[in-house]
C-alpha cells in the first residue's frame, strides 16, 4: 500500500513494518520537518483529507498530529489548521540527521582514563574451552536445582521492604554467612560489618584502588601477576611497579624510591606460579606497608581448594586487618555468572566503602545474596566445596601423571597444593603465544603464562587448569597438546 | 579450664571459645613468638608434655606444631624437638600488633579521588519510609512469588556453559528484551548488540563517565539535578558545571567558555521538578553537543508511567544514537534491589564499555538477567508495568487533591505528568531542612528539594512520592505533613 500525494510523497506507509501506522505517520512527518521538506509554517492537509488519501482511519491521523503537537513539531490552530511550529535552525541536526555523515561531529572519543580502563589485557575461562581453561570449576557439577529452590526461597521469603535501595554493602546475613565460612575454612575472625559485599572481586578490586589511590600514585604487583588486579590498578590511572616474586613469594624490596600506596599480593597461593608466601617475607610486606602507609590488598581466591595438609594462614590474621584488606570470591566455590565478591576492610575505611558504593553501583543482587547466606548458613556450601576439593584432586592428581608423562623435560613445574590451575615452564625457547595458538588450531586451550609478565624477564609457559573437565577430557588435551608442542619444537 | 605452666602461662585454651582447641593453641603460640614472648630458638615442650599439661589430647598439639612447622614459626628437627624459628625482627609487627596501637601506623587515609567518591550527597529511599519516599516503586505489589518462579527457571535452565564469565555486557536475550520494550514503549529501535546491561543505572553513569572523560574535564548537569550523576561525575573529578532549568527545560548556553565532555539530562521527566524538555531546547542541546563534541546522557528512569496521553519521544531518537546514550533502570519498574540498568549506547563505544567492564565488575548477575529477560518476554513484565501504571495513577490523583486541600497556597507545584514523584515549592522562608527535620519527629518522611540544587539559587520545598504508599497513608501523612508545615510557619 503506497500512494505518492504530492508534496507529502515522502510519507509512504508500509504494514509490514514493525512499526504502527501512526507511528510511521509520526517519524515520516517528524523527519521531514527536520530535514526542511516541510518549512516553517506549511500548512498540513487535514486528517481527513490525509487518511483518505492514504486510505488508513482518520483516528490514526490525529493520533499522529496529537503527538506532533504535544512534542512541539505542529501547531494547531482553532480555524487554521495545523501547520509546521517554528524551530531553532540548526546545522548540524540537518546534516548530521539527514544528508551527510560528518565523521567529525560522530566520532565519540575514549578519555585517556578511558584507554587506561579498556587497554589492559584480561583473561576470562570459557566453558567451551574448559579442558585447561584457567580458574573455571567444574560448573557441570554444581547444583543448580538446589540453587534455584534457594533463589526462589529468597525471592518468596525476603520481607518486602528489603526490596528497596538499603543494604548497599550486602545483606547481614551474608555478612555473618562470610564471617562464619571464612572462620572455619581460614581461620579468620572479622566481625561481620567489616565485610563489604559486592558485585565481583574485580568491582573489589576496582573500588578500593579509587578509593586509597590518586591517579599516579605507586601500587605494587606481583610479577608475573594477576591480570585483573593490573587491570584495575591501570583502569585508576597508578603507576605500578612489578615486584619479583620467587620460591618464597614477592622478593619485598629493600630501598625503595617511591613507597607504594597499594600492594597486591596473592600469598596463599600466588597467581600464576602456585608459590607460597614465605612467613619472612609476609612479616617483611607487613611491615614494609605500615612503614610506608600502604594498604595491602590480599586476595585469596581459591584457597578453599588445599590438597595438601591445612590452609595456610592469612596475611590478614597476622596484621589483624589493619593494613591488610581480604579479598574473596564466590565466582570459584559457586560459579563465576553469580557476581558476588567480598572484601574484609579495616573498620575504619568500611563508611567510606560504603558511601562511594553510592556513587559507583557494584552493589549485588539482594535476593542472590540472601540466597547464598542460606545456601551457606545451612551448609550446602560447605558440602559442594568439599565435594568439588575430591573431585578437583582426583582431576588433579591425573593431570600431574599425563603432564609427567606427556611431556617428560620438555617442562618444568612444581605441583600446585591448592585451587584450580597448575603453571607449567616450557624448557625450550619456543614462544607460549605461538604454541598456544597452534594448540587452538588443533582444538585444545592452553592459556599461556608470558601474559602474565609486565616486565621484560617474562618465561613461556602454559597456565592449565584441571578442575573444569573430567579425567578422560584431561587425558585426551593432555595429549593433543604434547603433540603440538614436540611438532612444533621440531618445526623449529 | 585454665591452668598456667610456667613459662608458657600464656597458653589459656577454653573450650567456650568459638575456636577449635588447636586453633587457640597455634593463635597463642603464633602471638607469643611474633611479640618476642618465646624468643628464636626456644625449644618448646614436647607434645606429650604440653597435652598432659593442658589436659587435652596430643593430637591437638600436634595439630597446632604442625601448621606452625608449616608456616614458618617452628622449626622441628629429629633428635632436638620443635623450636622456635629464626624471623626477621620487625619493630612495627610487634608494636602494631601486640604492644601498643601507634595511630600513625593504622590510619588509612582516603585519596583525593576517594574524598570525591565518598562525598557527595545521594538520596536512596526506604520502604519504611514509603509514604512520600520518592522515587520507591510499590514494592508490595510487586509479584514476588512469580518473579521467584522466573528466578528458578533461570538456574535450572539455563546451559550450564553460561554460568562461566562470558557475556560481560549483558545476556542476548535481555538486550532483545530490553530492545523490544524499548520500541514499543519508547519510540526506540536499537540494535540489541547497542545495549550493555549493567548492575545498576549508576554503575552505567559510573563507566561511561570514567571511560570518556578525564579528571578535570567539564561535565554539565541540570540544576536542580539528580543526585546519582552529581555523585558520579564528582567521582571522577569532574568540574560539575549546573545548567539551570526553567519550564521548558535546560537552558541551554549560547556562549561557553569551557566546553563540556558530558552533559546529563533528563528530558521526558526533569528530576526532581517533572519539566518536559521542549523540542526547540532539545535540538538546541544536540546542536551544543555536536558542536563540542560531547557526550549527551539521557537518563530515561520513570517514563514508563505516564498519566496524560503518550510518553513524549525521546533525545535518542532525535538524533540517532549518535552522540546521545540513552539510560534506564528497572529500579522503577521491578525493584531496586534487582540491581539491573541499561546503556543504550553507540556502536562504536560498545567495544570499549564492553572491555571496561572486564576492569570496573559491574556486570549483573546472569540467572538474574535470564530470568528478567523471559519476564519480558513473556508479557509479565508489560503486565506489571500496566497494573502499577494504573495503581500509581490513582494514588496521584489523591496525592495531588490533598496537596491541594491540606496546604492551599502554603505551597506551589505544576501537577507532574509522569513517574512516580511530585516537586513542591514551599511559599515562605522556611527552610526545607528544618520542615523535613520537623515532620520526621512526627513520624513523616518529607524528602527536602534543596538537597538538588548545588548553585546559590537553591529553592526549597519537598521531594514527595506517591507511588510507594496506598491511598490511605498518602491521605493521613500529608495531613501530618501539613499540620507540621503549619505549626512550623506560626513559630517562626
Amino acid at each position: 500500500m503506497r500512494r505518492s500525494i504530492g508534496l507529502f510523497d515522502f510519507l509512504k506507509l508500509d504494514r509490514r513494518d514493525t512499526r504502527t501506522l501512526n507511528v510511521q505517520l509520526f517519524d515520516a512527518i517528524r523527519g521531514a520537518i527536520l530535514d526542511g521538506t516541510l518549512p516553517v509554517g506549511m500548512p498540513l492537509p487535514s486528517s481527513r483529507n490525509l487518511a483518505e488519501d492514504l486510505q488508513i482511519a482518520r483516528n490514526t491521523v490525529t493520533t499522529a498530529y496529537e503527538q506532533l503537537c504535544v512534542e512541539g513539531y505542529l501547531v494547531s490552530q482553532q480555524g487554521s489548521g495545523t501547520r509546521v511550529a517554528e524551530l531553532p535552525k540548526l546545522q548540524t541536526i540537518q546534516a548530521a540527521n539527514y544528508v551527510v555523515e560528518e565523521p567529525s561531529l560522530r566520532r565519540i572519543r575514549l578519555s585517556r582514563r578511558g584507554e587506561g580502563l579498556c587497554g589492559s589485557p584480561r583473561y576470562l575461562p570459557r566453558y567451551e574451552d574448559r579442558t585447561f581453561a584457567a580458574g573455571l570449576p567444574a560448573l557441570d557439577l554444581f547444583p543448580r536445582a538446589l540453587w534455584a529452590r534457594y533463589l526462589s526461597r529468597g525471592a518468596r521469603r525476603t520481607a518486602i521492604r528489603r526490596f528497596d535501595y538499603s543494604e548497599v554493602s550486602g545483606v547481614p546475613e551474608l555478612k555473618q554467612s562470610i564471617a562464619d565460612h571464612l572462620s572455619t575454612a581460614r581461620g579468620l575472625r572479622p566481625d561481620p560489618e567489616q565485610i563489604i559485599v559486592l558485585n565481583s572481586a574485580q568491582a573489589a578490586l576496582d573500588l578500593l584502588t579509587r578509593i586509597v589511590t590518586d591517579a599516579g600514585d605507586t601500587a605494587w604487583i606481583e610479577e608475573p601477576g594477576y591480570l585483573g588486579a593490573r587491570g584495575a590498578f591501570q583502569g585508576a590511572g597508578l603507576s605500578i611497579r612489578p615486584i619479583p616474586v620467587d620460591d618464597q613469594g614477592v622478593e619485598v624490596p629493600e630501598a625503595l624510591s617511591i613507597a607504594p600506596k597499594l600492594i597486591y599480593v596473592t600469598p596463599s597461593h600466588h597467581c600464576p606460579t602456585g608459590v607460597m608466601m614465605s612467613l619472612e617475607r609476609r612479616l617483611q610486606l607487613l611491615e614494609t606497608s605500615r612503614i610506608h602507609g600502604a594498604l595491602i590488598i590480599e586476595d585469596d581466591y581459591d584457597s578453599e581448594f588445599r590438597y595438601d595438609g591445612h590452609p595456610i594462614s592469612t596475611l590478614w590474621s597476622l596484621d589483624q586487618g589493619r593494613t591488610v584488606v581480604y579479598m574473596g570470591t564466590f565466582s570459584k566455590t559457586m560459579f563465576p555468572g553469580l557476581k558476588l565478591g567480598y572484601l574484609v576492610a579495616p573498620v575504619e575505611l568500611c563508611a567510606s566503602l560504603t558511601k562511594a558504593l553510592h556513587h559507583t553501583g557494584q552493589s549485588a543482587n539482594k535476593i542472590v545474596q540472601l540466597a547464598l547466606a542460606e545456601f551457606i548458613a545451612e551448609g550446602r556450601f560447605a558440602d559442594h566445596v568439599r565435594t568439588m576439593k575430591k573431585t578437583y584432586a582426583a582431576r588433579r592428581s591425573v593431570f600431574l601423571d599425563e603432564l609427567q608423562q606427556c611431556f617428560g623435560d620438555l617442562v618444568s613445574f612444581t605441583p600446585t597444593k591448592t585451587g584450580m590451575q597448575q603453571a607449567v615452564l616450557l624448557n625450550s625457547d619456543i614462544s607460549d603465544v605461538a604454541l598456544s595458538e597452534a594448540a587452538r588450531s588443533c582444538g585444545v586451550t592452553a592459556p599461556t603464562l608470558s601474559r602474565f609478565f609486565i616486565g621484560s624477564q617474562r618465561k613461556d609457559g602454559f597456565f592449565l587448569g584441571f578442575a573444569s573437565s573430567n579425567e578422560d577430557e584431561i587425558r585426551a588435551g593432555m595429549h593433543k597438546l604434547s603433540t603440538v608442542v614436540k611438532a612444533t619444537g621440531r618445526n623449529d
